[in-house]
């Protein structure tokens, strides 16, 4: 049972507090056994009992928890490389959607991958996160629109759940967009979600979530409700795709059906802003689609200063956010939003595990809860998002085993 | 004498053409001897001669010339991470640097620091840039501001160019600000500049160029123009910081005075830009700056349309830019600027060659230049400035020689 010693700082972010509180412990020790942290604080307190475990030594480095990068769109198939020059050229994601591109793009190219094929390059994902310091990664469904499509890309999470060392947490998004061969038919594409695929997920245990994409482009208020309450009745915690392209009364939702998270919010009205900051939800930002999409950002310090916990997350996929680069969406978050370095490091641990219903258990380290960390190279938060670096990143633990060590701390 | 066979495409940026004509190769084959590129073209063109020569293997990727990060301030003491939090929650720059932080904090720092410690420190910095594909960096004085410390200063760049592998391409920049001992006697230390620093520098043949940052906060039209046409009658090329916070006329001054770059212009006027469309000066944009400073990017489309050849680079410095990473300023320029990846790419090759007057030598692949070039794991350009990795490059080739190669492609 290892204990990490010469820890320069280590950001808890433990409650309580608010978006900036992070409760850095400077010259800490951190103890755990098997998955499980023990103990945790100044070194020169380090209780006798740890004084025989094997000793690990960061070197002076900061010490985070695992990130958690909950929002992400994993598994796809194909790119869309051109659309993003199309974009830069002066063409809308709306345009681009409405000539066959966008999703829907992305929906023909999933459908005809194998389960095996879109495995292999989820998983090469996953690998590549691993050295930024990330153990979590939240992914979605929706690319496959279709009953055994959507099955087919949440039995790949499911595998690379199984798979580890990262941990999964699934969603399922039915309900993304129209597909093209229910255009005219809504109402029975609506059935279909509400009937028989979110039967065949809860039967199977196949998510954790269910989520809707809430805009004029794609599903209604009511729609969305009727979705996210179906989903709930058989069990699966809501979560929203809200207000990004237009304010469309998405955070008000999210706040009404109890949803664990409102995610985007570019455009959020004053009205969603009050009814999250009266609800349990999480905002969810997610900085690299604006960057991608040259929208205006998410007005971060409104959320802030109104007292909503703010996650940050990649919104990894092919079309508004082709990154799967966490550390850069945190920097986003502090250049494009706003958000201090610690800010945008509880919003990509504590309140990203809150979005995912795990806060018991991941985001942050504290006795009892799961030994994810990561070592970066760099003296305090403030200088690791600043000096934006390709990777500060030196080792990765997940569920207390090294899944990335770089610089032999162990 | 290696020949580079299996390239899946290879962008050679060589003349003529705009900003987006890369003219690239699909299927390319490359030959170099010692340090010069040999041949170019399709790979079932390749001369006959070229079939006995050793081979490489691109593995199907893109391959690019060496990228070149035309404006850095690469040596200096320090850092200042705070200050990035501070602007974050509100403080301007200049707010900053009234209050004894910005540029001059980092003056005190890089003064205390001896020779060595700057040069170690710099070559890390190198060492690093090198894994992303970068072979040349221009690297600037300005952080030392008095005779010895600027001395000092172009000493460490030219002992990194003798360390090799990395290209460096020195400037003086002792016209960065007025320091503190000189702020009630400035006529003084532009006496000191012209008189004293211009000429050790010629003598010692310690810089290539001469830049003078022109701005409210630093130096006038008048200073610029009197320091620059000074170097210029030393030989040293002149360079301008110009327009960054407000349109102060450094882009006519720039044009006026036949300087290589006029580099920053967020704030360029439309006077501005007729003056650079009718000069042979190379725009520089520094989107990374742009977003750390939560500024206007600048507008790119607009000089593109007026003909002026615009480059891209990272401006690298403790400050407003504290990031060595040229693929992410390309990407910014890109997302910020709406500049398209074949664009960003001329602007960090050919164009910043030309940025640092060494368009005859780097910047392009083509049979007498120089053999520096990078491969990436990708297909397209579009496809590797859109999909934006920790590092996408998996070799750099520098004057004909691997300085790195992660996937052995040799």
């Amino acid at each position: 049972m290892p204990v990490l010693l010469n820890i320069g700082t280590l950001a808890t972010c433990r409650a309580p507090g608010g978006q900036g509180e992070i409760h850095s412990i400077p010259g800490a020790a951190l103890a755990w056994g098997a998955d499980t942290v023990r103990w945790v604080g100044p070194e020169n307190e380090l209780p006798s009992e740890f004084h025989s475990w094997e000793t690990w030594d960061a070197g002076g480095r900061l010490v985070v928890p695992g990130l958690i990068d909950c929002h992400t769109h994993l598994a796809f198939g194909g790119w869309r490389a051109d659309e993003f020059e199309q974009r830069i050229l002066g063409q809308s994601y709306l345009d681009l959607a409405g000539a066959g591109g966008g999703i829907a793009s992305t929906v023909e190219k999933t459908r005809r991958q194998s389960e095996d094929d879109l495995f292999n390059r989820a998983a090469g994902f996953l690998d590549r996160m691993t050295p930024l310091g990330v153990t979590t990664v939240e992914c979605k469904s929706g690319y496959g629109l279709s009953l055994e499509s959507e099955l087919k890309l949440l039995r790949v999470y499911r595998r690379l759940a199984d798979r580890g060392p990262t941990r999964i947490v699934s969603t399922f998004l039915g309900a993304h967009m129209v597909p093209a061969e229910y255009r005219e038919r809504r109402a029975a594409y609506l059935d279909l979600v509400i009937g028989e695929m979110l039967p065949a997920v809860a039967r199977d245990k196949l998510a954790r979530c269910c989520d809707v994409f809430v805009e004029e482009s794609a599903f209604s208020i009511e729609e969305g409700r009727r979705v996210l309450l179906a989903g709930k009745a058989l069990g699966l915690a809501p979560k929203i795709h809200a207000d990004q392209l237009t304010a469309g009364g998405g955070a008000e939702l999210a706040a009404e059906v109890g949803a664990l998270s409102a995610d985007h919010l570019e455009c959020i009205s004053e009205v969603g802003i009050r009814a999250l900051a009266a609800s349990s939800t999480v905002a969810v930002s997610l900085p690299l689609a604006t960057l991608y999409l040259h929208h205006q950002p998410l007005p971060a310090r409104r959320l802030i200063e109104a007292g909503i916990p703010l996650a940050v997350a990649t919104d990894f996929n092919p079309g508004s956010a082709p990154s799967f680069h966490l550390p850069l969406a945190m920097m986003l978050a502090c250049t494009l939003q706003r958000m201090t370095p610690a800010e945008a490091l509880k919003g990509a641990t504590r309140y990203a595990g809150r979005a995912l219903g795990l806060e018991d258990r991941i985001g942050s380290i504290e006795p009892g809860k799961s030994a994810d960390f990561a070592v970066l190279d760099a003296d305090s938060v403030n200088q690791w998002l600043y000096h934006f670096s390709p990777n500060a990143c030196v080792a990765t633990v997940a569920r207390g085993a090294a899944i990335w060590n770089s610089a032999g701390i162990c």
